[in-house]
């Protein structure tokens, strides 16, 4: 369609051009370049790959297990008191204009108050940073932390957005094991044989995505004696704080906020079942101030200052979404979630060629190692992805995504029938590509 | 508070820290990097400074003429029709979850259509990229355009989040005046002197802020010519699209996509009067297919794919906002702006020592040169703004901060009364501080 050939026309709409240059100076390359390598990377964009194996004429729907968004299904539906105070705060018209770039000053003491109930200490309003979802949290805050010789120290397996950003921001990182045998406790040993004079932090996400743990006091303890000890600060991923569901009840790291200074992410998206309301938080948790006097604070504000924020009337909704919610929806999500658990583990067991090192106890997934050795032909958890997608119509996420060559994460939080149903499609398959005895 | 004395402690939370650092590793600083020069110029930060100026003991209300959101005052409400869609969108419980990074199907093609309105060609829902507010479509932009050695061409005066974005992306800038004495038009002599083989953008923002302007199809299809001539594309901010209340319709850029590939950046902000909704767009208007060719809009997508998205309810609503909003609505607004507009001129023209070359025809702003001569001890723009804020409890912004010195951007875009009290305020200000012929 394009025509550049250098010749003098007259275009179309009517406005006579020069001569049309032969080459466009803006030229983006899409290889080599630190975007082009950070937004390949991306959960989505291996999850349209996924999509685009199904087998288009296959009759069966699609039950997709690779995604961290249960809102299709309608047992997975937010409360309605949370909606209800969306559509109050519309209604208001109080909330239709710019919002401050740190955010609606009713939602930030909310959200101060919200935080602090699980703290030894209080929380300010001026502690938390209204932000466009948990991935603008991200972006934020490795946007402040990157600066040329920095590195930061990430959990392998983790969260790919961390990894995108820190590339795009050519911050240099670090990999620490997340060990399966210990219910996915980060190998602190690691940590520190990694770690020197240039780490500037450690991304902690708890309950964990891929993984479906949920750390102990007594892990959070070492981790933040751990940070403590190495003067870097802790990332606290929490966007699924409170989807604990296992013995262990979920503890916010920011206790240790006196030990070490934590800066905690989250967002309602996953407690209230909500990912594209677009409403997260930073949260300072740092009692001792060291995030002031280390400017931290400051630079948080400073790329506050250049970036888009949430709508303001979902930010002004966020003091009743929190003061309405009941006690017994959030019970009722966590029994949803603990059954499906149950199903989903109890159901690997039966497979042959998948292991499930760890029950899950939070967050949305499980991980589940594959034994190529006991399946016929597969090169890796890729093809192991594409052909499943293909052949059954199930899209579970390659570990190679999440930094776990020969693992799959699979989300358990979908309606059971179809959680059974993609179950049982999984086992078949395993079984059509079982390896035969020699 | 802070307490790094290197000494061994027990944290208060009872757990056991071994040797407190005595230098914490994350240190930022606030000064001499990219992101603080680019956090600290925004017009929020410089507003933050005059309401600090403002007399808290002063009895009259503050007459905020400094900020283009009007949602404060009654009369600029947006359209019921517009809020019903949203509580519709919400309550249909079929928006809750992530939309796609590029944004809802449906959305990106009632935004289609609705550009394609005013063009020769038809644009596909693909031509168009769901953003948070017209500030992440720039955020976006810039982040594709900054590579080593490229340079973007802005106006003077012009929109400081484009000076901030290119300032944290490490994007060159070059300046191309607009000229007040006709009407704010791009000097093109200009663009073509400082345009090398690095320039790869222009930047037009039509209806203009900060000068309320609006561009003919003369001076637009001479700017496409020049651009055509140069290689280089065209970023069209039509945020203010259709506020056009003069002799000039609004024309969109995109009308010249044929001659050179125009990327066009909108909202609902300005038109609806919902800035703090966080609805806009990236339109790509290149039917010749350059954009393709040239890897920008796989560019978009990459960085699409690393940040957040605007809430998926609004996106979902989007077509019934464009739908159901009646004509009576935009006219009403129109109305309300071109008399606005009007008192402002008028009242300006009365007051010794500041000069508007230019009627504003459109956006919701002004400029109006001062002349210090006229007026007695202020040593510049961002001191006279100061002065006035704190005498008169009256906001505008200083020119400075547009990159034009000596100059303020009035906004109109409030409630009559306000307005006429303000400039009576600014008037008395300035005769009062009028210097007395020796």
């Amino acid at each position: 369609m394009a025509n550049n050939g250098g010749s003098s026309r007259r275009g179309d709409d009517g406005v006579g051009v020069g001569v049309t240059p032969s080459r466009w100076r803006f030229f983006r390359p899409t290889a080599g370049t630190p975007l082009a390598a950070a937004g390949s990377m991306s959960i989505r964009s291996v999850l349209n790959r996924l999509n685009s194996s199904v087998d288009a004429s296959g009759t069966r729907p699609v039950v997709p297990l690779g995604h961290g968004d249960p809102t299709s299904s309608a047992c997975f539906r937010t409360a309605p008191e949370a909606e209800d105070a969306v559509v109050d705060a519309l209604r208001s018209r109080k909330h239709n204009g710019y919002s401050p770039t740190v955010g609606v000053p009713q939602a930030r003491s909310a959200i101060a108050e919200y935080l602090s109930r699980d703290l030894p200490y209080e929380l300010s309003p001026d502690d938390i940073y209204l932000t466009s979802g948990c991935v603008q949290a991200i972006e934020i805050m490795i946007s402040v932390l990157a600066q040329p010789g920095a590195n930061i120290l990430l959990p392998r397996p983790g969260f790919p957005m961390y990894k995108s950003r820190t590339t795009f921001s050519e911050l240099e990182v670090r990999y620490f094991d997340l060990v399966p045998e210990r219910g996915w406790e980060a190998d602190l040993e690691s940590v520190k044989a990694i770690a020197d004079e240039n780490t500037v932090a450690i991304l902690i996400i708890n309950p964990s995505n891929p993984c479906g743990s949920v750390y102990s006091h007594d892990h959070l303890a070492q981790i933040a004696e751990t940070a403590g000890e190495l003067g870097i600060l802790i990332i606290a991923d929490e966007v699924y704080d409170h989807l604990a569901f296992g013995s262990k009840p979920f503890i916010p790291m920011g206790i240790f906020g006196k030990t070490v200074p934590v800066i905690t992410l989250g967002a309602i998206s996953k407690r209230w079942l909500v990912p594209g309301w677009r409403l997260g938080w930073i949260a300072t948790c740092d009692p001792n101030g060291i995030l002031k006097e280390t400017k931290i604070d400051q630079s948080i504000q400073n790329y506050i200052n250049i970036t888009s924020d949430p709508a303001t009337f979902i930010q002004g909704a966020v003091p009743q979404i929190i003061a309405n919610t009941k006690e017994e929806y959030f019970n009722k999500i966590l029994d949803l979630l603990r059954n499906s658990a149950d199903l989903c583990y109890g159901k690997i067991k039966d497979i042959r060629g998948i292991t499930c090192p760890h029950k899950p106890e939070g967050s949305m997934f499980v991980m589940a190692k594959l034994d190529l050795s006991c399946l016929d032909g597969f090169s890796d958890d890729i093809d192991f992805c594409c052909r499943l997608a293909k052949e059954e119509s199930v899209i579970v996420l390659p570990g190679t995504a999440l930094g776990m060559k020969d693992w799959v994460r699979i989300t358990f939080a979908i309606d059971l029938p179809s959680l059974e149903d993609g179950l049982e499609r999984l086992k078949s398959f395993c079984e059509r590509h079982a390896r035969v005895e020699a």
